[in-house]
């Protein structure tokens, strides 16, 4: 039977495995300090909750069923793969509620599937990281600046350069279109939205087609232009000459968002009032990022408060919440080849085998070196030492260990070589230690 | 629309996730001191590749299809979810072979799923922790000891009780039953394999039922009766006055794992000739495991040598894996309330919001102790302190902060109280340390 890649379904070698695993540990580590508990959920959600979300969601939904197929007659719901996170969160919620504390904060790293066309050249199974912060019926103003600045402090942890975290606050663009009497938010939003793809001239276009006036039209894309990393971006719209109750509702809680985003990391947020995003259950501050010097892999890491998260008729639950695309980001730094892991195995040591015979020697090396954390194999083989090393180059293992060949005199009984500088100590297996940054693998980042 | 749980498909409450989130990163930490990188595989397989394996795996598969549908004309294969970590890990190392170090070794942490019948009260969707080296051609021996060991490992770091790991080898049964005559050895061994479940009588009557005389019976059960934490197992089988020589063979080779694991875990394996494992791809030796004190819980932890792990027509690849079943021992721990964890939630210290305004000062005392990795969460609003202190000792955490409680006079601006003691003294964000059995959630085990 031919083996083949199934197309958006990638997978790693063991080196990129590493990359990624830095990626995921720095994000949980993260999400832990800012005391976000983990939560998972099932892949699965009956379809009619898949469904229920808005949008064209149904046309990537991957149902599940048992290819046995004695189903008939069962009273279980029909079932689906979960497309995201927040649509199970939600779930999880409502079905938990009695058993958690509000306000409920979670984070959420899990595979996602979407059953898009193939030829598109989308991923169909990827990781996502969420984390959301849920109350019962109401919820305090100061989540929203709260939650971007945890990813702010992830994007700062890894590897990557410089992201941007984009915020907006919905209220905005609809305050301000109501004051220039554009009553069609969320058509105009729709459109304005299009600006990184077809710019200004096209948006404009379809603006007036869409029946604003030329006039209008202009001071929507004035409008989207502003962008400040201070909270000068309020002058800036005020000077626009237009106001209403809810455009001054929405620069209020934006300069909530950026003021805090100023004091506790710089430079981190901007104000971005072009971004939108296309969902719906968006109401108050939304989130977008760009990675500085790759602006046109658009965003990584979106999200923005819902005013309904989830409701069961009596009780809303109102929350805030924002995900990273891990591989999205991922596939095109690794794609790239813009990051490297410095070796493609945990395993710091390579602790060497004279001959079969003496094998239970060098798995004592090693016991003594993982009980002090230090990650090693014994070689597979009593091979010439010169062919052990090279097991170890190949796989990019810093350290070989040579059980007996110390010198008596100095009080060690072992050597162990550095392979890339070739220099050869005595050492104790019970007290030696590699350089801090050898001792797990280094995630390296190419010079661009 | 109603909310159910979705029997088979478990889901945890923050408390016990941080207990499976325990379990999981010991796991891991085990297998990479011990050089196995992490890999993971897509949850979908071509259907034809899952069918492959024998018995009636088809029977518990689940199948995936885009629900849009137009797929008709499409020229992928079928495709459904992976149902043990095994099938995908053969298929990624012929996908792989020339990308890949060998021996290889690898772990493989994912979930897998089985379409069992719900009424089973069976997992569908559970965790699997395997490790496996596989090699071209030829697999050393002493990987069939290293192996079990390693698990050894894991279990002695979990906080679950002596867990016992059962080594046989499928020659010493094999070559016991052609020295006594009898030639229908996978079927005698699969009556043998009922032993834990029907005993031995009703065995040794399913064996004369076969063809067995009453004596062949009566060795076969004999041999099975053979359990050693030493090399003893040897002399016993001897006694019974069989020769062939693949029983020698076997003999020899699991003397060598019991020897090793005397020389590097005594205690942690046994030999154990009862153990026969049902798959029939096993060639050699093979594990089980006990949980002392749950014995009928049965195996939690099994594999085995496999000759041909994968082929490609040309190439063989022989190797040797253990395969831990993390949800359904946690499952059982977490069921029983045997396990619990001492807080929900990964902060460690609650920071106090005295008003709104000040919350900025609040969150710069949280960012400085994140900075030194203690975890911790600003209070969501600025309650009477009693009410603050409920917030915390709600979710477990053991510390609240006041910012500005402090006597200035010991130059320090703010204090800090333990909620279970009441305890609070004078500390300064930028040095104070919590114990630390305090900074990250302990597992607590029942008295049992």
């Amino acid at each position: 039977m031919k083996i083949t890649p199934i197309s958006g379904f990638p997978e790693y070698l063991p080196a990129e495995r590493i990359v990624e695993q830095h990626f995921l540990d720095v994000i949980r580590e993260t999400f832990e300090l800012h005391g976000f508990p983990s939560i998972e959920t099932r892949a699965v959600e009956p379809v009619e909750r898949l469904l229920g979300k808005g949008g064209d969601a149904d046309k990537e939904i991957y149902g599940v069923s048992r290819l046995a197929g004695d189903d008939a007659g069962s009273r279980d719901a029909e079932l689906g793969l979960h497309f995201d996170l927040t649509v199970p969160f939600a779930r999880y919620v409502l079905e938990n509620a009695g058993h958690l504390a509000f306000p409920f904060r979670r984070h959420q790293i899990q595979k996602v599937w979407r059953g898009e066309r193939p030829q598109e050249g989308r991923y169909r199974e990827f990781t996502q990281a969420d984390i959301d912060v849920v109350d019962v019926g109401e919820l305090a103003p100061h989540f929203e600046a709260e939650i971007p600045l945890v990813m702010a402090e992830v994007f700062s942890k890894l590897p990557i350069g410089q992201l941007v975290i984009q915020v907006n606050n919905r209220k905005i663009p609809e305050g301000f279109y109501l004051g220039i009497g554009v009553t069609d938010v969320i058509g105009t939003l729709r459109i304005v939205d299009k600006l990184d793809k077809i710019g200004p001239a096209k948006v404009a276009d379809l603006l007036v087609e869409a029946g604003l006036t030329r006039e209008q039209a202009d001071q929507c894309l004035a409008l989207a232009a502003i962008r400040t990393e201070d909270l000068s971006f309020v002058d800036r719209v005020r000077a626009l000459g237009v106001s209403h109750p809810t455009l001054d509702e929405g620069l209020e809680a934006l300069s909530r968002v950026i003021g805090t985003g100023m004091a506790n990391a710089p430079g981190a947020l901007v104000a971005d009032l072009r971004i939108a995003r296309g969902l719906d259950y968006y109401t108050g501050t939304v989130y977008e990022t760009q990675l500085v010097g790759h602006e046109s892999w658009g965003s990584f890491c979106s999200g923005g408060r819902y005013d309904s998260l989830a409701s069961d008729g009596r009780t809303t639950y109102p929350g805030v919440g924002i995900s990273i695309g891990v591989s999205r980001l991922l596939g095109l730094l690794l794609g790239q080849k813009l990051l490297t892991a410095s070796r493609s195995t945990p395993a710091c040591v390579l602790v060497a085998v004279t001959d079969e015979d003496s094998r239970a020697t060098s798995t004592r090396v090693a016991t003594e070196l993982r009980a002090r954390g230090i990650p090693c194999e014994v070689a597979p083989k009593p091979a010439k030492f010169g062919k052990q090393i090279r097991y170890a180059e190949r796989r990019g293992m810093p350290y070989v260990w040579f059980p007996g060949a110390g010198e008596p005199a100095d009080g060690a009984t072992d050597q162990v070589k550095d392979i890339r500088s070739g220099e050869q100590v005595d050492a104790d297996a019970t007290t030696w230690q590699p350089p801090a940054d050898d001792l797990h693998p280094q995630i390296l980042r190419a010079e661009s």
